[in-house]
């Protein structure tokens, strides 16, 4: 089958071999999948994720299960923000029927162990035209919800614990730096919990226009006015959690600094270089600095759920689409932040990313 | 009358302004006063020190009191962890008396506004023989307790803080890295709080034997093994809460690399210095770090009850005493980590560090 394969740090279109659904799994085929900013990194920093994926197993106690990390001496098909429609069943699956349409985490196991679908050279992910899924984790996207908003749910899911881990309440006001997609989710979900006000801060104009739909209360520039200081003027009064949504060297110190006194920085951005913070800034003002990754089951279902509803309107997110032979070029369009978001792979969808506007 | 005072960047024994009580405050005569690693920072870092209470002033909400910080061009008596006797009262003092033993947060107010007793050129702090405090945050120390192990009131509350700020309970596991007298507080604290296991690390024997005499489960010299392989060694299966009481570089990413997943980090070592951290860590094992400063005025209080009720033994902390003259020659003894945990400076104390056990 054709699939965008990450081949010696770079991108491919290629043939690979048609997975097959091993007990208790399901064959589907690919209906959209969202380009993760994750997946840039790991193009360019895979050995770094993957360094840092071992030391994480090492620091576990013993006899926990650890995922089985992707070498990046042979292929890997990347994508993991997948909504698929069941095409084949496979011995023992009991609960999932050809025809339906699914969501997953994007894990697979298998009596070899417990594979992180799009970053595992066992299993392809969303870049392809096909994939295998658990049964058990795969969750029935509900009539009537178009598989392009469904696609979302992962990066969604993202916002939302991260909106859970910073433990976040009405009578408390939100910052946001950084409009990229998850920034974005993290707005949706504080909107949504009835924050206020949300003040969000990004270079581009688009990403701005984005979060004010998405219910940012008050956009900035962060070249004319810093977050924390439209903050002050738009507020000033309530606790103030700040979302570090960048990941780039130099932001969470930069939160830091921005934070008044006894502020809590969920960090969400994921940052692959190292990076340099002054410690007596935490000190001096009591800060606490959380990190958030993904989501547990639990808030992945939620989510599902919330985007099904409407009640988290994920229309304003999606900016483009593109076919699996146009990912390398939709990878070198959202390198640089500007009018995109999120970008959808659809296996038959155009050779180079279109805008996209879903209905 | 005679003090330390630090005067272009190095401490000089002098004869300083006597203070002058004015209205709500007492002059006291200083019994014994602890000497803070902070203060060994200040005299190399001051600047830093400085530049940081200025920018946390600035974070703050408009109209809020921000504290009268130093000038280093100008004197400074540093000194904030004191054991004091009320040697005069000031107008409209109602609540204290000549002969009082006292304690109080190091901070004192008029009409000139907040200053932090110790950092301040305005209230010589405790390295001198007399100072002034307010009246409504001096606490009598209950008869029968040491003016000595009272004037470990403040070292020992800033553990109490890191202890609650960390929020740790009995069926967690507490790593402690570093036993200088903050760790050591640390240390106490979590054995009073009935944490099981503790595990402290030090380089120094001296203060692992002293660590393990407050309470410590394991202890451990990490150029042997890390505190962290000694806590999966005893235990590793409680949530581990680690406590980074060393205060360098590198120590909050060295605390990072040996959390295991969704450990909890309270940074209470006062690092002065940027620092390197890998974010990477934090996200991939989703860590929350807490920065803790100082204590509110309900733990200073908490503390000096639970030292004179004996729930908190401090003996083993205080290792040494030196007078006034001796101030300067201390803080070389304290640069290097050796023996010494506390030293106590007492006006009339020896001219050189003299090894103290107090009984």
């Amino acid at each position: 089958m054709r699939a965008a394969v990450m081949r010696d740090g770079a991108l491919v279109v290629d043939e690979v071999a048609e997975p097959e659904p091993g007990s208790g799994q399901i064959l589907c085929r690919t209906l959209a999948c969202g380009i993760c900013g994750s997946d840039l990194h790991a193009l360019h920093h895979g050995d770094q994720m993957v360094a840092m994926a071992a030391e994480g197993a090492a620091s576990m106690a013993e006899g926990m299960p650890t995922p089985v990390m992707m070498d990046l001496a042979h292929d890997v098909v990347m994508g993991h923000e997948f909504a698929a429609e069941v095409i084949e069943v496979g011995p023992d699956v009991e609960n999932r029927s050809v025809g339906d349409v699914v969501v997953s985490m994007p894990i697979v196991w298998d009596p070899s162990g417990i594979h992180p679908l799009g970053y595992s050279n066992v299993y392809p992910g969303g870049y392809a035209e096909r994939l295998v899924l658990n049964e058990l984790l795969a969750l029935p996207v509900p009539d009537g919800l178009d598989p392009l908003r469904a696609s979302l749910t992962e990066p969604m899911a993202v916002g939302l614990r991260a909106v859970n881990r910073s433990q976040v309440k009405p009578g408390e006001a939100a910052i946001v730096l950084g409009c990229g997609p998850v920034g974005l989710a993290v707005v949706a979900v504080l909107a949504l919990r009835g924050i206020e006000p949300i003040v969000a801060a990004d270079f581009s104009p688009a990403r701005r226009a984005l979060a004010a739909r998405l219910g940012a209360h008050e956009v900035v520039d962060p070249r004319e006015e810093s977050a924390a200081d439209a903050w002050r003027r738009v507020d000033g009064t309530k606790p103030a959690v700040l979302f570090e949504a960048v990941g780039v060297p130099g932001m969470i110190d930069e939160a830091m600094k921005a934070a008044p006194r006894n502020a809590r920085i969920l960090v969400v951005g994921v940052c692959m270089d190292t990076d340099t913070i002054w410690p007596m800034r935490g000190i001096g003002r009591e800060l606490s600095i959380t990190f958030s990754l993904a989501y547990d089951p639990m808030e992945f279902a939620e989510t599902l759920g919330l985007i099904a509803d409407g009640s988290l309107d994920v229309t304003p997110l999606v900016t483009g689409s593109v076919g699996i032979d146009g990912v390398p070029t939709a990878f070198d369009t959202l390198a640089d932040a500007g009018a995109h978001a999120k970008i959808l792979v659809v296996p038959d969808g155009p050779a180079a990313p279109e805008l996209l506007t879903i209905s």
